[in-house]
């Protein structure tokens, strides 16, 4: 690794995934929600989403210790009312009430056409994606929606007070090929991309952030004491507040303003999810959709490319070439994240894997 | 009006519907169809979205004078199945088929909890907003999203190919006072606002166009020969691509790519949309629901407000003054609207109605 500009370990997939099974396992989780939640992180670094991968399994686990987070707990169904349904998380990892409300809104929707599930009592879940991919494996034919609320991140539009959450969606579809799916928050750029700029004593572009009276800035540092912009401006903070409603009032989680950051680790979070799936064989002939998606995705990569562009991808190409990739060269993890494995690895007296 | 930088005729909203009303009944629609399209439009107008209200008269009117939508067709039910539908408008107005549906969506969300239609040959169906706001009334208590492709208008993220919709969604949840409205389409500004800046002769902030080669202009006249971007960039376009799947790929509509635009008089557009329905009920209690929706929306408004910026509006707001402003002084109509009205008035010898 001598020389690069930014280091980096790598491990097998099937090897790390193992030894964050290990680590919830010894933790307290059951051997399945175990599974489950290494599964949930390990599929997010594989797909380059690594913001929401093994990096957050500190936190995960300091949470638990701390009380914050029960290992033990399973989600249950409060209340299942023809197609919807309202689960309490029961104060477990959004890992695992994540996985338990997206099985039973495909379960319901492959009775009813459509179903949805309002979560409450959950904690961060983490990749959005990986919930909705659920409903394009395992022949399921179900295109998915899956929405959390989050802890207070932007301000509503012409507001200074971060009382938003930059809450993520993902959509997932089935097709004939890998699945499309599309995963973003309701930012116009990640906080990370400006602290970046910041760190490098780089301009932003207009939009991008706000300084703290409110104004728009292309001061990096000025962005980051200030707020990060809704998507939009009005779109991106009307969706948020319309997320916080169907994530937080239809489970009767807490909305935003109240929500306690992953951070807090002895307090409960009590973070409100919303799954939604429709079972597309209700609808149509599940060969013409697929056809027909093949077809509209493939018109997608094929359109002629702008200035400079080589290469078009469909919501998802680049995640599978990154899954590709790591199946192949194992999954690159930053050296601090690496870190951080080692320490919890060590407190809980988990053999750490080998790196390739 | 001499002396107005932009003048304008008032008309009455009763009476400007009513008018309405008569138009489409003259053009062959039955007078509860016609009743709803006029409404449609006539509501548009008073929320202050002119772009979507009566100065499309015209348009739906020639059309089914060329044929290429139906003034007497009905929309049917294909299939219904469990809390799931799907609809063949027939080709009637896309404003009849929209109430359909979601009045549809509505009433399976009664009896299951959550409803969806997905409708196909259907027309350009004017505000969404319309359709995700009967939610809301009559005791509804329904979350509603609503949501249509449209014709070609962008390029997928990376692409100069316009082969993606500026697809409409409208998201609608009741509460104790106004209902919550989000109505928003999915570039980062209308068209309109980039060609208003180009009469200007003025610049474009970076981000809201592309040039003919895709790449980054402020050159408004540039980007009007060129192309308007997505909003975010790949999440505006990824949004566009889902909406076009659920729209059209699980009603049988046609896809983007082969929308008939609605200028072609004579042919049969084929657009897709996609309504549902969650009622509140099955999920919380409704009193609880209220309690907490106003309260949350009532900190967005007494939120600390950006420099330069005298109030704070949630999703609806500025809808529901222009609404409460339109009944008391009338319907402000644009001079080239008012005189489509009297050229299309004059044809259907429907007596023109008075100003104000």
């Amino acid at each position: 690794m001598a020389g690069e500009a930014n280091p980096k370990v790598r491990v097998n997939r099937e090897i790390l995934q193992e030894f964050t099974k290990q680590m919830f396992h010894k933790a307290g989780l059951t051997e399945k929600n175990a599974a489950l939640a290494a599964q949930a992180l390990v599929n997010a670094d594989a797909r380059g989403h690594e913001s929401h991968g093994v990096t957050r399994l500190e936190v995960y686990l300091d949470r638990i210790r701390e009380g914050g987070s029960s290992a033990t707990a399973e989600p249950i169904i409060v209340s299942d009312s023809g197609a919807s349904a309202v689960v309490d998380g029961q104060n477990a990892l959004g890992l695992v009430v994540g996985y338990f409300g997206m099985s039973h809104a495909i379960e319901l929707s492959k009775k009813f056409g459509i179903g949805a599930v309002a979560c409450r009592n959950s904690g961060h879940f983490g990749p959005a994606a990986e919930y909705a991919l659920m409903g394009s494996a395992n022949g399921n034919n179900c295109i998915t929606f899956s929405i959390s609320n989050a802890t207070k991140a932007m301000a509503p539009w012409g507001s200074i007070s971060p009382i938003l959450g930059n809450n993520p969606i993902a959509i997932a579809a089935p097709t004939g090929n890998q699945p499309f799916v599309l995963d973003m928050a309701l930012s116009t750029v990640a906080r990370g991309k400006i602290r970046l700029a910041a760190a490098r004593g780089e301009e932003i572009p207009l939009g991008w952030g706000l300084d703290a009276t409110g104004a728009p800035t292309t001061d990096a540092k000025a962005a980051i004491a200030g707020l990060i912009t809704p998507l939009g401006g009005p779109k991106g903070s009307g969706l948020a507040i319309a997320f916080d409603i169907i994530a937080a009032l239809l489970s009767g989680a807490a909305t935003t303003p109240d929500l306690v950051p992953q951070s807090e680790l002895d307090k409960a979070q009590n973070v409100g999810h919303f799954f939604m799936s429709l079972h597309i064989p209700h609808f149509v002939n599940i060969d013409e959709y697929m056809s027909r998606v093949d077809l509209m995705l493939s018109n997608i990569r094929n359109s002629t490319p702008a200035a400079g562009v080589t290469q078009i991808y469909a919501p998802g190409d680049l995640e599978l070439a990154s899954e590709l990739r790591a199946n192949k060269e194992g999954i690159a993890l930053q050296i601090p994240t690496w870190e951080s494995l080692k320490k919890k690895a060590a407190e809980l007296k988990v053999e750490l894997p080998p790196t390739l």
